[in-house]
């Protein structure tokens, strides 16, 4: 198997995961089948379809590869037929969102350099590349972005980001700098889930209108 | 009255519509003037906007040709003023709104083939120009976006933008394709409304978190 | 002190008001720090985004140049910790939001002009410079765009978009319109605020569904 091929595969995965989480949010109210598959289809893909709006690489991943679009839409649709079985393995969602966020998130941050992003913009575009997706879901579920209040998820993106982008720079070899990555954001994001880790939230004061 | 002249008189009407529509939905959520104006014509404009960014269209043709800004202004501004007589066209206004799906999904799809998007990605940028409009007007005004919950609507557009990209691959000339397509949609959006036909919902379940 | 440093800086500020007026808003949501800085970054950089994207400028400026991304970032920063105390300056961030909003229209028309969009489309644009980072702040802390509901801002924005558009037509130098524009929104805006302007809203009549 080639270093393309794994690539491939090691990004459908994350196409997979993505859609999976889209979908049972999706589920959880109550859309129908279009719905599912849209929104499952968004979580899987908007955070690359921002980015590439950002670096103008046209038409976006998302419309321009059909294996990534079929992907998103045949696991929404089995997560729609079968999300009771689905239930019971939470845990595993969990693990593989984590294993998602990293490769989307080191990936992201390698095309937006390549495109000539500096450095602080391309860390910004590559945990946008991660989170984008989970956001995009939140909002059209008519939910606050979960990302915005609760443990650490972004924050372990950005670090991995920084990690591209400064490796990078000082000469690590992208294959193995991409990869570490992606496993430093899985670790820091899975510790944090079994530690409750969790950023700070504002003091309770007067409101500020 | 030639072909181009044909064609963007329908665009507008479509443009109308979907301004109509946005505009309804603001004026229900008690928005000033400015919002009525703003939401029908993200309405009216957005599914354009979504497929011209991810096209690479410069400007986007919302910005690019004040026609269609002028037609989805003007058309806003008289549903506010007169909005009261307009309840009593609901049924009408269902009616054109099927129409302008049609058409903007045909061709939103053509543009984006001749933009040089694959097949299903033209498909799903086709669907998205022909949603994309209620999308963003349902996100404004605070709703889950009624497409994602509701009858076959993003469907029928789907179902049309297939007959074009397979149409034209197996050389049906595009402007009856196009016309074919357009009324495809609007015959099977039309006939779910009056079957009350919808799309699959999921079963009733334990909550999958 | 140079015209371009005098420029920046005066960009710069709009940053800050916008980040505080997004940072804010995420507080009173009970995000978290994360949050709290991402909906400030959001507020402040993502009007410039929508018009970077309309008009292809790659990267947008929020990921091409880290002044402006750091600056929204130490700012919601800044206002999560010290909160409490900004509660009482809300009188004087009305005040500095005002002036960001007419120094973006200002700078966001002139550079979708330069772009090469046509004059009406590029009033839009400027507008939605001006007011696109507070309605993504809205939606994304799960309220309906305040622009859209209430008081005279969006307008503001748009009569000073056509200044600055007429004015270069017939013949007034850039730098003199573009203060005098932005002075000019700035103006009618605390002048709405005091007086307490407002945009009609629709009459009470039958719900049109």
């Amino acid at each position: 198997m080639s270093t393309t091929t794994a690539l491939l595969i090691a990004d459908l995965a994350g196409v997979v995961v993505f859609a999976a989480s889209g979908a049972s949010a999706a589920l959880a109210k109550h859309l129908d089948l279009f719905g599912v598959v849209f929104v499952g289809f968004v979580a899987a893909l908007g955070g690359g379809v921002i980015r590439d709006l950002a670096i103008d690489r046209v038409p976006p991943l998302a419309f321009g590869d059909w294996r990534y679009s079929l992907t998103a839409a045949v696991t929404s649709v089995v997560v729609f037929f079968f999300h009771p079985q689905l239930a019971r393995i939470r845990r595993t969602v969990l693990v593989l969102d984590a294993a998602g966020l990293g490769l989307f998130t080191a990936t992201g941050t390698l095309l937006a350099l390549k495109a000539g992003v500096p450095g602080v913009g391309a860390c910004i575009l590559g945990m946008l590349t991660g989170i984008g997706g989970g956001l995009a879901r939140d909002l059209l579920t008519g939910e606050i972005p979960v990302v915005l209040r609760q443990e650490v998820y972004a924050l372990a993106a950005l670090l991995g980001a920084i990690v591209v982008v400064v490796g990078l720079k000082v000469g690590v070899p992208a294959t193995p700098l991409m990869v570490g990555a992606a496993v430093l954001i899985f670790a820091v994001r899975i510790v944090a889930l079994r530690q409750r880790w969790s950023v700070p939230t504002p003091k309770p004061s007067p409101p500020i209108g």
